[in-house]
C-alpha cells in the first residue's frame, strides 16, 4: 500500500463528487484522497490543522458571483492561494444503473441545480422535482437506496463515484455557468512551490481597504496602472458597522515579489488603511 | 372595494412571504397587492408585459455577492431602478398556532437557510434538517399540511401569511446577512417620479465595458475622480466568451442629470466600448 501514503489530502466542500472534487482532480490529478467538509469553515480549518494538506474552495461564479464568505476566511486563516482553475457547472441527469429514462418519475438535487435546469423539467412534465441538500448527496442516496423511479442532478465525477450511470448530459439551461476555483495549502509549501516555478504568467489576489473620500480608489488603482501592471479583476464591498468604508479585492497580472509589483503594493500601503496579499499563484487556463 | 382597485401589483421571485416581499412592504407599504414569480426572468416580463406596475428584485448580498443574472436581466429588459433598500435576512423558526418547541422534530427550509443556522442545529440534535425548495413554501407546507412535529425556517411575514407563529427568532448563525434590493418600474413612471422629487441624496447605477489594458480602468475613473463624484460600487466581471474584455458594475452618489453626472458620463463614453445607465434613484438608508 505504499502508493496510498504518498497520497495528498485534499479538502472541500460538499459531498464526494461536488464540483470542488472536480477542480481538485483537474488540478492536481486522480491520486489525491479527499477530504469533504460540511461548511467552507471546516474546509480552512482542516488545512490550518494539519489534516488535509490543502484545499480547493470556490471564490465565484459566472451566474452568481464573489463568494465573499471564503474571501473573509481567506483573512482570518491566512492561507495561502497556491493555483487557481475554472470548472464549468454542467448538470446531468443521473440514475442507477439498469434503470431507463422513460421509468423516471422523481428528480433529486439542490433546489439551485433544479432551479438551472427549467427547461428540462418544462419539456418533461411528468418528472417531479424534489429538494434535497447536495448535488452528488442525491445520487449517493438513490444509489444507497436503490430507488428505480428516481434521478439525481449532479456532476458526471458523482455519477463516477457512486457507480451510477448519466441518463441525459448537460441538462442545465445556461452553459455559461463557470465557477473559479482556488487551491489553498499552508504557508510554508506555498513559498517552497513558488521558488521552484518561475516561467509563465503570474496573478496576485488582494485585499484592501480605504476610506471613501471622492477619488480615493481612483489614486490607489493609480498605484498599478503608473506601473503598467494590469489589473484582472476589482470588486468593492462595503464594510457592515462601518459606513463609508470598503474592502476591495483586487487581481492583477504579476508575480508579488517582482520589482514592479512592490513598489504597488508600497504605493498602496501608502494610500490603504490595510493590505493584504491572499497569494500569487501561475495564472489558470 | 375600491380601495383594492388602487392596489398596486408588485413583482418579485418566490412564494408569498419571501424576503423580497418584505422588501417590498419597506418601500411602498402594506396597501401593495404582490404577484409571486417562480423565476427572476419571469419577474421582469412581468412589469415589461404590463402584468404587473412594478418589481423588486435582490442585486447583491453581504455573504454571497452580487446577484449577476439580475444585472444581465436589467440590461437586456431596460426597465430602470426607482428605488433601493436593504433587509436584513433574519431567519425564524416557525410552526403552526399551539405546537411547541418541544414536539418538533423536523425542520423543513431552502438549503442555504438550514446552511445558515448551523449552531441552532448542533445545539438541538434530536431535530432533523429537511430540504425544501423555498423558505416561506416550507412554512406554507407545513400549515397546509397541519404538521404538529415540524417546524419551518423562514421570514416573520411569512409566518404572519400563513398564520403560523415564531417559536424563536432570528436562529440565523451571521448576523451581517443583508440584501440590497431594487425597484424596478417602466421607464415611463420613472421618469414621472424623478421630476417630482428633487431633494435628498442621489444614487446613479451603470453599467459599461472596456477593453483590458493596462490602466485602461484607472482611465475610466479618471471621468469621476476629476469631477469629485464619489463611488459606493465598482466590480468587474470578465466577459465570457471574450477574453481580455470585461464589464464593470459602477455606482456613484449623485443624478445622472447633474451637469457634473453628464461630463463625467461624456467622458466615459469616450474610453468605454459600451456605457448603459441603469437607473438614478434616491440613496437609500
Amino acid at each position: 500500500m505504499k502508493h496510498l501514503a504518498k497520497q495528498e489530502k485534499i479538502a472541500f466542500q460538499g459531498e464526494r463528487g461536488a464540483f470542488s472534487e472536480e477542480a481538485a482532480r483537474k488540478l492536481l490529478g486522480d491520486g489525491i484522497a479527499v477530504v469533504p467538509c460540511a461548511r467552507f469553515e471546516d474546509v480552512f480549518r482542516s488545512v490550518k490543522n494539519g489534516q488535509a494538506r490543502g484545499a480547493v474552495i470556490p471564490i465565484e461564479n459566472t451566474l452568481a458571483g464573489s463568494v465573499h464568505e471564503n474571501y473573509d476566511h481567506l483573512q482570518n486563516f491566512e492561507l495561502p492561494i497556491f493555483a487557481e482553475t475554472q470548472v464549468r457547472i454542467v448538470h446531468n441527469l443521473i440514475a442507477i444503473k439498469g434503470v431507463k429514462f422513460s421509468g423516471i418519475r422523481r428528480v433529486f438535487s439542490h433546489p439551485v441545480a433544479l432551479n438551472q435546469c427549467l427547461k428540462f423539467f418544462s419539456g418533461n412534465p411528468r418528472v417531479e422535482r424534489v429538494p434535497f441538500y447536495d448535488t452528488a448527496g442525491s445520487v449517493k442516496m438513490i444509489v444507497e437506496e436503490r430507488l428505480t423511479d428516481a434521478a439525481a442532478i449532479a456532476s458526471a465525477v458523482a455519477a463516477d463515484i457512486y457507480g451510477a450511470q448519466i441518463l441525459q448530459k448537460s441538462i442545465e439551461d445556461d452553459r455559461q455557468n463557470f465557477t473559479r476555483i482556488f487551491l489553498l495549502r499552508r504557508p510554508e509549501s506555498a513559498r517552497r512551490y513558488a521558488a521552484k516555478s518561475d516561467s509563465g504568467q503570474w496573478k496576485t489576489s488582494l485585499v484592501f481597504s480605504v476610506r471613501n473620500v471622492p477619488g480615493a480608489l481612483f489614486r490607489t488603482l493609480a498605484a498599478f496602472a503608473l506601473r503598467d501592471l494590469s489589473l484582472t479583476k476589482i470588486e468593492s464591498r462595503p464594510l457592515r458597522g462601518k459606513p463609508w468604508e470598503y474592502l476591495f479585492y483586487l487581481d492583477f497580472l504579476g508575480r508579488a515579489d517582482s520589482p514592479n509589483a512592490r513598489n504597488a503594493l508600497n504605493h498602496l500601503g501608502e494610500l490603504a488603511d490595510f493590505v493584504r496579499v491572499l497569494g500569487c499563484y501561475p495564472k489558470g487556463a
